[in-house]
């Protein structure tokens, strides 16, 4: 971490905006494939100076699902498009350790890191929904399972990026070497899910290793991120959550022996600017409006890990044991429920605006404090910014919030170093003795 | 293809060059992640209005392989930058069926063919060298598996393809309807294989289907062609050979019922170009001189499928059986070696060049000769392009060579379509009914 303690910032880019309605709204330009859309916002978060970029992913499709989920493009194959028209912002992306292959996605993520000069992270996951199995030939793992799938995975994938040392090209034209055959280290790693040989066909990267994120807040999950992760992204609803859940991760962090200031919490922030709060207020009843409760519910259900067919949509959420497919969030959503009292209908209005991540609506000003009593009160090193929707979301919050974080101090007037490491306070990771 | 015949051209891209020596010559910078070598040869090979470039891949490593693959970009991830650096060529790269996920391909390449505006095409390999399944937790299936394997994949990823109508997406911000629920088609797919439902989470892409080409010229490999190919890239040495494959090729995309003018056929073409043919011939022999045969031999045994320890440098080629690894060229080069008498040392050093392409060495003149020859003659379609170094090599031949043939009307003089398919003469895919 730099030395004085700044707000860390990550653009959380989908196409058809975060709310589910984003992409009716009139400074919205839905396009899921629109790449000049997904450019210009990528630039505009650039000139704000936030830290990284960051694509979500699924491995699944239907007209029933969120609109910027429905059909997009593949993450590591966009993220390298954006490395050729961004200069200094990073590009994180999601890929699941369920379904691929360590080789694969070690060698795409260097290859990332490379060609964008050391910009390059990876949000690992563990793939919640099970119909996802349907799409590769196999069954789902259960949720713990897919966690110690997960810790073997990125280990292997660590190794693979430690694969050749750094000067282990001397393509030396006069002495004809081209590769130092003292300087490869092969893995030979040999576990109980993977077994992979290496060494990896790519040189080190930039950062030597892309800066790792990690999204599963489970106790499993946490583990994970504790061991493995520079950054973690998380879903938190009330600052005391989000206090308790960063307590909890950064405990870990340092029960594995690493600093917890070397970990970077960052949950997901779903900002409604107005100049004032009537007028924000009303952005979001007009969203809401054009929500459709019924293709509001699925989001609901597959959060929950249940069907809600034959339910009051008017009533209470009746109780249902928690699920595994995304047990974080089903714990989450449930607990919302009860604490506000919420209807059916009123708890898939939330899910559809910010699928259980912190909402706040309010003037500019508003927003500021709130992100400044998160980061100054152990609950958040930075955000994930959530915009409603796409260009226009991110234009306001960058027009109006951004330079009162930045008059505060909070928040960075320009980067300093060039790599994501560098934008996150992270050094480059060494080669095992 | 177009009213009056013409060359294609791919340009085989390989940052170390293709002669194993290739990055010693002073024409060369060497470099496997220097990407910005990479975008200039790109830009170059737009602007002689090379059809494609084309990227071929490997799923290993080691100082014993050629140094273009030792270590490299991964080609998807490199192909989605280069698209942002060129215009109107085209952009393949090499996936292998024996390693990937259907659903994982085909939606790389479409996110690529969205990118690039319709540039996109896929080389279908099946991976030659058992020693690749040491990386992925896994084995080898042998040589004709494989291909049943390839027929399986290749079914699903156009049947994913083919996932949404072109106008499933209407985003009409007034209605409401971002994606029309009658215009998705569910793959469903249930097979020996592989079990794979759809949709894809992309829309159709701008080429309805990326170009499809197949390297793997045996038998297998050539009906693999035949039922699915847009274009066949092989190595072939010499014109009566090409004659053959050419002539069984097309026959077997007739006997499927496809138009054998609607796949080209493309060898492997290795130009070493001089001003005379004694200036020729003196670069090929001091690219040569630095070939370190024993560097090279690895090289022939890979192709070969056998080491070739205890047997005479300068003795004939053993009689070995036909290896399943890379059954085609292991036929191809032991064919070589008893029509021309070649001594292992020999052997070696052409696979050191060329590794089994067409080599050419002579005049701008003679080369665009040997093109027009099998051109006109029932051997080709067109060439993949493989200079020996880079970006010198491919410098030499825009300037002496693409003219000649850009005279004598063989050629094309500029784009006129925008997409792959335009300039290959192909139409786009219908959905089926
Ligand atoms: C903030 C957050 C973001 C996530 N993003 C993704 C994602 O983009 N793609 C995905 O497949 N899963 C995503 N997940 C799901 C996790 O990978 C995991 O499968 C799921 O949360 C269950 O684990 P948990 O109980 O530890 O949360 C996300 C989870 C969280 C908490
Ligand atoms: C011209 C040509 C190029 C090839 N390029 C690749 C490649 O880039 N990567 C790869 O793994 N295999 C490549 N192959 C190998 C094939 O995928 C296949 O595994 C091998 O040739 C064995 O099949 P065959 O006997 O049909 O040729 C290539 C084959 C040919 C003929």
């Amino acid at each position: 971490m730099t030395a004085k303690r700044q707000i860390h910032l990550g653009l959380f880019l989908q196409g058809a905006g975060h709310h589910v309605s984003g992409w009716r709204h009139p400074n919205a330009e839905a396009g899921s494939e629109n790449f000049d859309l997904l450019r210009r916002v990528a630039q505009e978060a650039e000139k704000a100076k936030f830290d990284m970029i960051f694509l979500a992913d699924g491995l699944t499709s239907g007209v029933d699902a969120h609109p910027s989920m429905i059909a997009r493009f593949e993450p590591l194959t966009l993220l390298s498009a954006l490395a050729m028209v961004t200069e200094r912002i990073g590009l994180a992306a999601t890929a699941s350790t369920t379904y691929g292959e360590p080789y694969h996605l070690a060698r795409a993520f260097s290859s990332i890191d490379h060609l964008s000069h050391g910009r390059a992270a990876w949000n690992i996951v563990t793939t919640s929904y099970a119909r996802t199995a349907n799409n590769f030939s196999k069954s789902h793992p259960e949720h713990d399972e897919r966690y110690a799938v997960a810790q073997e995975f990125v280990d292997v994938v660590r190794g693979l990026w430690d694969s050749w040392d750094d000067d282990a090209f001397p393509k030396n034209k006069e002495s004809g070497v081209y590769a130092d055959p003292n300087k490869v280290h092969v893995l030979d790693h040999v576990g109980k899910y993977f077994s992979v040989k290496g060494p990896l066909n790519i040189p080190r990267s930039p950062q030597g290793h892309p800066v790792l994120i990690q999204a599963g807040s489970s106790g499993p999950g946490q583990d994970l991120a504790a061991r493995t992760a520079d950054i973690v992204f998380t879903a938190q609803q009330s600052l005391g959550e989000a206090q308790a859940f960063y307590k909890s991760l950064k405990e870990r962090v340092a029960k594995f022996g690493r600093n917890p200031n070397g970990v970077a919490v960052m949950p997901g922030f779903l900002p409604v600017v107005g100049r004032t709060l009537a007028e924000a207020s009303e952005k979001l009843i007009e969203l809401d409006k054009w929500t459709d409760v019924v293709g509001a519910l699925p989001l609901l259900e597959e959060r929950l890990g249940h069907s809600l067919s034959g339910y009051d949509l008017d009533g209470p959420l009746p109780d249902l044991p928690i699920s595994d497919q995304l047990r974080s969030r089903a714990e989450l959503l449930t607990a919302l429920a009860r604490r506000e009292n919420l209807t059916i209908r009123q708890l898939a209005l939330r899910v559809a605006a910010g699928r259980g991540h912190h909402m706040i609506i309010g003037t500019a000003e508003d927003i500021a404090n709130r992100m400044q009593e998160w980061f100054e009160n152990g609950a958040a090193d930075g955000f994930n910014v959530m915009p409603p929707y796409f260009p226009g979301g991110l234009e306001e919050f960058n027009a109006q919030v951004v330079p009162i974080l930045q008059e505060r101090g909070l928040y960075r007037r320009d980067y300093v170093g060039t790599t994501l490491r560098d934008h996150l306070g992270l050094t480059r990771p060494n080669l095992p003795a």
